[in-house]
């Protein structure tokens, strides 16, 4: 995990200067991915040139969270800023038509990108995504939300190998050992909404190139198989440039 | 422009087909390029599955411009939601940084495509933008705002070409005349903004791969095709999918 960390701050250096900017922000939940991102981009921009923003749903958002997101900021002397998005929320509930569940959790993640891209256009910061390659691969996240980003430095790792390198950076325990989980309900966890560990997806994940039928034939479980293969079919749309109509 | 018409209808037919889904959504202002978007998806889905979002600011969208879009909706029979924007701004302004006038424009558009995504979400439809080619080549948009979509019909079609279009589909002549505006603020104009008539700039985007000098050799005026060219260069990230820093 050395030479990782080593290429990923070289490569976060590198594109900061590329794209002339010397600023970046970024959403902390207190998590595991962001904790890392944090961490490499302070490494490679100096932590006086990142802001952390913390935008807890109150209700939601486990209050240990909120304490392990300001607990690293202040090992990392990163400025960070406290805004629940509880209030920004309420006005969605009185749209014209009545929201469901779907549509209640991606506006949270939705919300956060906005409020990340106002600071980012005030201070002429770049946003630093936190999605990981499992995470990247399977779709899992929220399309202009939580996926909404100007660079992800971990979109090469899978999820397994972020630990790993949050081990090797030594971040506290308690953030690298926490259940992964988006917070957008109460109790959420990566892990039950995907159905599998981390560890059995980044091995299916790994060797997907070999195709669904191959890898249930090598005795690997179908169910499982199936449901990477169906995620990563159906939410390929999520990651692409929006596609536009032939006109000729 | 009947060629035209009936190619982008059946690409849009097509591409909901492949997509397995019937409903459309979009943001409707009342000027030129979301009015064309939403004939040519009426035209294509069959206006009972199209919903049109009215999202004025109160105090800058022109008042005229919300009676241009509900005359539209009424002649196209597309259901309109109306929803003014101004409530969900508020606390954006108590941020805890000073946002400036930049985040501040941009924080609109991107409120706008939540809410969007928020029908889309609800009602298993797809957001459709309604960018032209002018603007995405010019990068003369909100990332993850107004360039935020699942599909774009016009994004083949110069803006000059768009209003040809909308002429061959008898839109409402005061739809077609009108100066085209983001209206993120009082009395704005895109080619006030752009420093030229979409006619000039289309010109120069049409010959856009002869190159900067080449184009000014022939005599094209030099502060018009360094600004195009420069607009082109800045905001190319606008329309990327995230880049990825490697790790290996």
């Amino acid at each position: 995990m050395k030479e990782t960390h080593k290429k990923l701050v070289s490569g976060i250096q590198e594109f900061f200067k590329e794209a002339s900017h010397r600023k970046a922000v970024l959403g902390l939940s207190g998590g595991l991915d962001s904790a890392v991102t944090l961490k490499l981009v302070a490494d490679a921009l100096g932590s006086e040139n990142v802001g952390a923003v913390l935008m807890p749903e109150n209700g939601v958002t486990r209050s240990e969270n909120v304490l392990h997101a300001k607990g690293l900021c202040q090992f990392l002397r990163t400025e960070y800023y406290y805004q629940p998005i509880n209030s920004f929320l309420i006005d969605y509930a009185s749209l014209p038509w009545k929201q469901n569940e779907i549509a209640v959790m991606n506006t949270k993640a939705r919300v956060r990108a906005t409020i990340l891209y106002n600071y980012a256009n005030t201070k002429q910061a770049l946003v630093v995504g936190t999605s990981n390659k499992s995470e990247l691969m399977l779709g899992y996240g929220t399309k202009y939300g939580d996926l909404a980003a100007d660079l992800l430095p971990l979109g090469e790792l899978f999820k397994t190998e972020v630990k790993e390198l949050a081990e090797y950076m030594e971040l506290p325990k308690e953030i690298v050992e926490k259940a992964p989980s988006a917070e957008l309900y109460s109790g959420q966890t990566d892990e039950q909404d995907l159905g599998a560990t981390y560890k059995e997806l980044d091995i299916v994940l790994r060797k997907r190139d070999l195709g669904e039928d191959a890898l249930i034939e090598k005795g690997m479980n179908p169910a499982l198989i199936r449901s990477v293969f169906k995620r990563i079919k159906t939410n390929a749309h999520k990651l692409s440039t929006p596609p536009i109509i032939p006109a000729s």
